[in-house]
């Protein structure tokens, strides 16, 4: 048996059951860093607990790389990506850009994924057929959209701050020329771009688990998403996506420069 | 008669009916000015002409200050102050963190208003009797949540872009002290101030339909906001928005100095 969009919906009910209740709620946070500002909150643990006892119960030979707990069987042929609440930031100020995010990886390479909001009540799925939206406006297939070049793009990034130095110079440029750009999005801005509402999304130092659920859901809507310089994401690392093959190659002219 | 909250709540519909459809649907941006970026949508238009054509039917003595269409009777006891859309980048981005505001004044003064965001189903109101949320988390009143001072608070503002010069300086100075700051959340962000989630937002170049509706939620519940000097916020202008004095003073003692 292989996961299925069902198994995937349980595993969003399961993380939505321990998200949802405590979005708003005057959570707990503690500081993962000693340093820096790195929040977890009880939702986190929660919701990836949940998710991994289903994972376990019934793909017990698939392996699991998570956010909040120990990585399992990294070199088997299956592994599950998991972040509980990408966003973590957004989550504890009350703003529902934040999201779950699950992802599958195959030999690995991200072949099904999800990005779960709770509070607006939208998911958005990928598997090999296609990616998928279900949520207020009903249900649909996801596609990007065509977008001719920068000049008429809408630019994504969670915080400028994200970039120093030589990056920041590349980011400052392409911001520069861009029709519209906007901070504070987290994984919400990938799922805008999967749904053709936005064009570009540039974003650094992710981890694994900030793009596993999100490579497929991108892919399979038509769009791009690798490395800076051309690689495949699943990694993570620096992370480029683009609606269209005119954007991303105008984008990453700039930033390999 | 004076309108209640039944009114209040025509209104908000009579706009939702105009915006919510348009929202992530391919709608048409005109640029309001020959140079930058100001998109105004048909929804803009069609959610003022229907909360304007309400308050013409049931209150023809008030005047009104719209964002799209020309001002009536301003000098009168009662003006209606509107924002059928603001955070019109976010609407055409497709991010939910755009409002319908709607703010009465009685002789210069804001007494009620709301913060209507219809793809969330949220809606912030406020008369002389308090301020009160409704929606995803059910009904209830809101309130402010206490915060001692700048190293405990999270800070919002639309954008860092907002500001230039000594402005940008003294921004950078409270940026540099909260605990955690966020961009991107148009008048959104108010209305989490309002509910206790955040505890400062701080944005200039304000119009006064960019203020009227958030100004009664705020302060009936229990927050404070005037513009950086301190004075009243009805006319817009640089505005600074806290849930606890002890915020407020630390800040406004950056922003004056």
């Amino acid at each position: 048996m292989f996961p299925d969009r069902t198994f995937f919906n349980r595993l969003a009910e399961a993380a939505k059951a321990e998200t949802l209740p405590r979005f708003r709620s005057g959570i707990d946070v503690t500081n993962k860093l000693a340093s820096g500002f790195d929040p977890v909150t009880e939702g986190d643990r929660a919701a990836e607990a949940a998710i991994r006892a289903l994972i376990e119960t019934h793909f017990p030979e698939h392996g699991i790389l998570g956010e909040e707990f120990g990585n399992v069987g990294l070199e088997r042929e299956h592994v599950w990506v998991i972040d509980p609440i990408d966003g973590t930031r957004a989550f504890i100020s009350g703003v529902p850009v934040w999201g779950t995010l699950i992802g599958l990886y195959r030999n690995g390479q991200a072949v099904m994924g999800m990005i779960e909001q709770p509070f607006t009540g939208e998911r958005y799925f990928a598997d090999e057929s296609g990616s998928y939206y279900t949520g207020p406006e009903g249900e649909r297939r996801l596609k990007v959209r065509d977008c001719a070049g920068l000049s008429d793009a809408i630019l994504f990034t969670t915080s400028p701050h994200l970039f120093a130095g030589t990056e920041m110079e590349r980011y400052r440029e392409i911001e520069g020329q861009v029709r519209l750009f906007r901070y504070g999005t987290d994984c919400y801005a990938y799922a805008l771009l999967a749904a053709g509402h936005i064009d570009l999304v540039i974003e650094n130092s992710l981890k694994p688990y900030d793009v596993g659920g999100i490579i497929p859901v991108i892919e399979k809507a038509g769009g791009i998403i690798t490395t800076w310089d051309g690689g495949r994401p699943e990694n993570g690392g620096s992370i480029i996506a683009a609606g269209s093959r005119a954007v991303y190659d105008a984008a990453v002219a700039i930033l390999r420069r």
